[in-house]
């Protein structure tokens, strides 16, 4: 088996995720979070509210509908613009997504192209049908909203919000009244988004549910250029691939101030590029060699975001870098078009000038962010497989177990496991195997630290903690332990002196 | 204005929750959680989840798909039977709710009555269509489900799902081999579900699209009678209105060991319900004679479920005990259906026995219980209007504001405001008003505890607390401000004896 499959193959069996509805066979695209990797999503989820909520007291989340009317996406673009491009066959009229068919047929990047330039590729080429081998109908777009109608009598027609970023939009009147009129002004949302997508395909990366973290950011344009903290991140050294240096495959090591003076990045779009540098190499420990941001050419990105830098992390399991979020200056468009659309006056009266506030929006895609961290922490020794999983996203921090399941061991083990769950760790308490199965199990679900009771502990009250990383094991006060482990979590300790080494 | 008028006013303006997408006049039954909505709403949930998955070690989140295949919808018995009776008129062709109409034109109760009596009651009462005055059709079954059609063939049909229940019976097989294969084992949810209500009313209280937390309690049904905690709640006194008490309007007060011999509830089940009532009179703090459970007779619940109790709440702005929350034995229902339905093996060699588990459902409407919460303890006095939300789910616990914007003030309450916020206190600063206009604002919207700091606080480093239900004031110590706080919130000292009081 491949690492793809390894860790499929640990997700589904020990409950971090599976596809939905398996019994009747599951449709490409929808997964469920077991019980594990519902634990890692919302550990990964409150880490993300902690660290950009907490950049501003102005900063806050709020929670809209899913559906949403038709006139919505009308304003938006979504309805003519969030297509992707489809081929049918004439004969077995099997559909495919035509940019990936040439892609698989020709090995050709075909990114952006339209629907005459495919049909133009397909015909030149001669592909055919992979199925049946027929011919292939001129590529025309198909738009992955999914549609559904409202009410009895089915003439209103909704959709489901193909990214959680209108909400906001549409929040955006009440909430600046709400927040007492000040900017900048974050809405952010954690939520669902749905996208029919023609055959979804890199198993857990491209999903039609899924969930995202977004934050949008109303600013008064003219204060682009400023940014309250700046001074704490000006000498950061930011991971640019910049989009003339693709060709030479160059990434431009940069710091905050340079990027703003040479590269004429404004500051409130450096800032924020920083800050999400620096939660992924800083509180999801990932090593910064497998991160960078890609910069869009002015022919990838969409006609209305200014600036666009996608966050890549370099997966092994995926055959290189992929985008796991996206900083996009949106500039007034998205306002403008509601205001346009609705007759609604989004225009506010602000430092003595009228304008529709700009938005710099941060995106990520939570779902695939576990995935790059599986895909990172994966390890692979010879007599076990473990997930090296840094605290903040580990599922189960500590497991208790008994040296033997008598001689009141278990009574013994029980009460120190309630003692840490009572105090909020995420611990594991098994008493039903040999421990070195235990230890082999807890490693491939990323737990940390692994406590064992045996009979010294019943003499002297100290018991065996054990690291996951490096499989040593220290001995620590029984009464010391909850303490302990909150410095090895924090790392305010280093293992081997938390405790007398063995 | 009524009560109702005034919390929908302070919810809307304040950013509680307002209607979605209201620049383009906003569909019935779609409301937006607004910033401080959100940060109640949360507060709920994970309350929510603190008690009710801390109830065993063997009881875990999970996260499955709101977009589900149609088969499922097969199995589980809602493509047939999840409907609202539908009535239309022959000439304006308007659709109404059938048993709403006949409710509201004849002041009568026709909970449960099929298509057939409802139309005969519409002939009967030569009752005409409220809009136009014409001749109404027949009654015919409205399918209350959201259709919506999977990739690019449109042959794949999916639904939105109406209840988050289907997903841990979907994932009932993964679960019970990746959390060891240990009965009882509960897999909650707390997400999403979608109605397609014909003519959604009471505001905020039934919605399109809704947020439940739900617990499914897989189990052994010979264990029925046995709870591991029992001892907990044994004299536990339960609220219960008996299906035989209807008429007398009689409420049975009774302790679970009684409720379990006299009534022949199953302790599985009677161990639940103390547990739910708990958490309302006692985490969110409800008046007890506000609380009840209901009991549903044969003909009103469903045909699976074997014992149903709805918890309801006694709400003004509703005109009396309205659910929130049920507690549903449902048997092997579930499990069995989905078997039927998808050849799926289900059954379980457990205890060297061979069945299928049943399940004890656990279902809260989140949306419902914040209404509720506000309608109970929205307060008005002469000359304010207070939420006297209690500490867990209030969004807002403390205020700091300096009392005038001068005289070095200002920076004193934004160092105090900083660190309340570093020691993650949901904490609000102002300091651009009036401190009696910024009094009103927090009262309204449930901020416990307000902070001002003025000219004394640089003299003597002490603070002035004032206390939302009482408008009482004392002075604190800078230095002890967040412990002082801190144990307020918990209840552990009284607010007179927490600082001299002035």
């Amino acid at each position: 088996m491949n690492k793809q499959e390894n860790i499929l193959n640990i997700a589904t069996k020990r409950g971090f995720f599976y596809p939905s509805a398996e019994y009747y066979g599951s449709k490409a695209g929808f997964w469920t979070y077991g019980h594990l990797g519902k634990l890692m999503k919302t550990k990964f989820e409150n880490l993300w509210r902690c660290i950009f909520l907490g950049l501003n007291d102005n900063y806050y989340e709020i929670e809209g509908s899913s559906i949403l009317p038709k006139k919505v996406f009308e304003s938006s673009g979504h309805l003519k613009n969030f297509n992707d491009p489809l081929t049918e066959c004439e004969k077995c009229h099997f559909r495919f997504r035509a940019d990936q068919l040439v892609e698989d047929e020709l090995k050709k990047d075909v990114d952006g192209l339209d629907e005459k330039a495919l049909t133009k590729i397909i015909r030149d080429n001669k592909l055919k049908c992979p199925r049946c081998g027929s011919n292939l109908m001129d590529v025309k777009w198909f738009n992955m909203m999914f549609e559904l109608r409202l009410g009895a009598t089915g003439e209103d027609i909704g959709y489901l919000s193909p990214e959680t970023a209108q909400n906001p939009y549409l929040s955006f009147k009440r909430q600046f009244m709400a927040q007492r009129e000040k900017l900048p002004m974050g809405l952010a949302m954690v939520g669902k988004a749905f996208r029919n997508e023609i055959s979804p395909r890199q198993g857990f990366f491209r999903l039609r549910e899924f969930t995202q973290a977004e934050l949008q950011i109303f600013f008064d344009p003219d204060e682009i250029d400023k940014a309250d903290r700046w001074n704490e991140i000006k000498n950061y050294k930011l991971r640019l691939f910049l989009a003339k240096d693709r060709k030479q495959n160059k990434l431009t090591e940069i710091i905050c101030d340079d990027a703003n003076k040479k590269l004429k990045l404004p500051k409130l779009y450096v800032y924020h590029l920083a800050r999400m540098q620096k939660f992924y190499l800083e509180n999801l420990e990932i090593p910064k060699e497998k991160f960078r941001f890609r910069e869009l050419a002015e022919n990838e990105r969409a006609f209305y975001n200014k600036i666009h830098f996608d966050g890549e992390i370099n997966m092994e399991t995926l055959g290189g870098f992929k985008e796991v979020c996206g900083c996009h200056y949106r500039t007034d468009h998205d306002l403008l078009g509601h205001s346009k659309g609705s007759g609604e006056k989004l225009e506010i009266l602000y430092d003595n000038k009228r304008f529709v506030p700009h938005v710099l929006e941060l995106s990520f895609g939570v779902d695939r962010n576990l995935w790059a961290l599986l895909d990172l922490f994966y390890n692979e020794e010879k007599e076990r497989t473990s997930l090296r999983l840094p605290y903040v996203v580990a599922p189960i921090e500590t497991a208790v177990f008994p040296l033997v399941n008598k001689d009141k061991l278990p009574e013994k083990a029980e009460q120190i496991y309630s003692e840490l769950r009572q105090n909020h760790v995420k611990v594991f308490y098994d008493s039903s195997g040999s421990i070195g199965r235990m230890y082999r199990r807890m490693d491939e679900i990323g737990c940390l630290y692994m406590v064992t009771i045996d009979h010294q502990t019943l003499k002297d009250n100290t018991v065996t903690v054990r690291n996951r990383n490096d499989m040593k094991q220290i001995r620590v006060k029984t009464k010391d332990l909850l303490e302990t482990l909150r410095k090895l979590f924090k790392k305010e300790i280093e293992f081997k002196k938390a405790g007398k080494l063995i």
